[in-house]
């Protein structure tokens, strides 16, 4: 019997395709724990929608009778089911378990208004995009020297992993790692992996599907 | 034996204090659990801080041979360490781990490049800036709702309210919760008790005494 259900949207416009957040939930599932789809509507968000996720976003999971939102805690729970997307040692998973939130709170916290910034075309010269944009910086600088020194963040690859990549794989998609070379390698591997690869087919083609 | 120990700066300038994100672990440790703080210059920051916190920030938290970076992951390890800042129940503790996630990665998202606009005076007429507001606005109007439905988060006071409430409570200082009541009356009854009024008065302490 398959608990694992994860619930996304029925349908989202071209742009957004391969960058939803359940890819981040599909991608940890594809370590081998069985699951199935759920969708709900984009365009008319229900009650039952709210309940499940308070801010009307997209992905939440449930397992038995938990329901879960936030990718971040999604992953953490996962991680916990599951010794391919946690390390077994102690320190290790402590590791994982800070640069899981490392990376939606010390990375995503500047690379998603910058993202916008970018996305939607506000990049004018004005002072509040340069500090958005210097805000960016100042974290990738930091995080170039640990991605150039280690594979993955905490030992082996995990949630924390899944996390920051794709965390930074938008930042890529805006061509904001080009002083990174080490992000940019980073990504590239990450993204490289088969479990990567299906979860993100399979988002594309769910949307597709849709259409 | 204390085995608790929290780092911060060992001073700041003025405007931050009160809000650098070492009251978010004071206030989850005077939950009852011994702990004492050291200092590391504030403008000088060497390698051996690096070492603990890669993006040069505070706080961090050594737990005998284990160091943790992040605010949500040291307030998570804590969690696991006391009753009282933890629901006993298995689907509450689900539910104060998501809303943990929450308050960083869907509030502060959106509050803190807000906050960065507001407190720098950006806040001109520029699509940017709209975007930004808009964004906050949206991810408050949907929090209001669940925070006059309940008094705290996920059954009891967790360390999910530690955080939603200091991130509120940022937002508050620039007076951006005018339009929901009942996230402001919740920042209320959260800084009203006694562990985050000494949380605070031990910050505030703490830089003054280095001035």
């Amino acid at each position: 019997m398959v608990d694992l259900i994860l619930t996304t949207f029925d349908w989202v416009p071209e742009t957004p395709r391969g960058y939803v957040r359940d890819i981040r939930v599909r991608w940890a599932l594809e370590a081998g724990l069985p699951y199935r789809v759920k969708s709900v509507p984009f365009r008319a968000r229900n009650a039952e929608h709210f309940s499940h996720q308070p801010f009307g976003q997209v992905p939440w999971l449930t397992d038995g009778d938990v329901s879960i939102f936030e990718s971040g805690a999604i992953l953490l729970h996962l991680g916990n089911r599951s010794d391919a997307l946690m390390p077994a040692d102690r320190r290790n998973r402590s590791e994982a378990t800070q640069w899981l939130f490392a990376a939606l709170n010390s990375v995503e916290m500047a690379s998603l208004p910058w993202s916008i910034f970018v996305f939607s075309g506000y990049t004018g010269d004005t002072l509040g995009w340069k500090r958005l944009d210097e805000f960016l910086e100042a974290r990738l600088q930091h995080l170039e020297p640990v991605l150039a020194g280690r594979e993955w963040l905490a030992g082996t690859f995990s949630v924390a992993d899944i996390l920051m990549a794709d965390v930074l794989r938008l930042v890529d998609r805006f061509d904001g790692l080009a002083k990174n070379p080490a992000c940019r390698d980073y990504v590239a591997r990450a993204t490289a992996r088969p479990s990567f690869v299906k979860a993100r087919a399979d988002q594309m083609a769910h949307f597709a599907a849709a259409d």
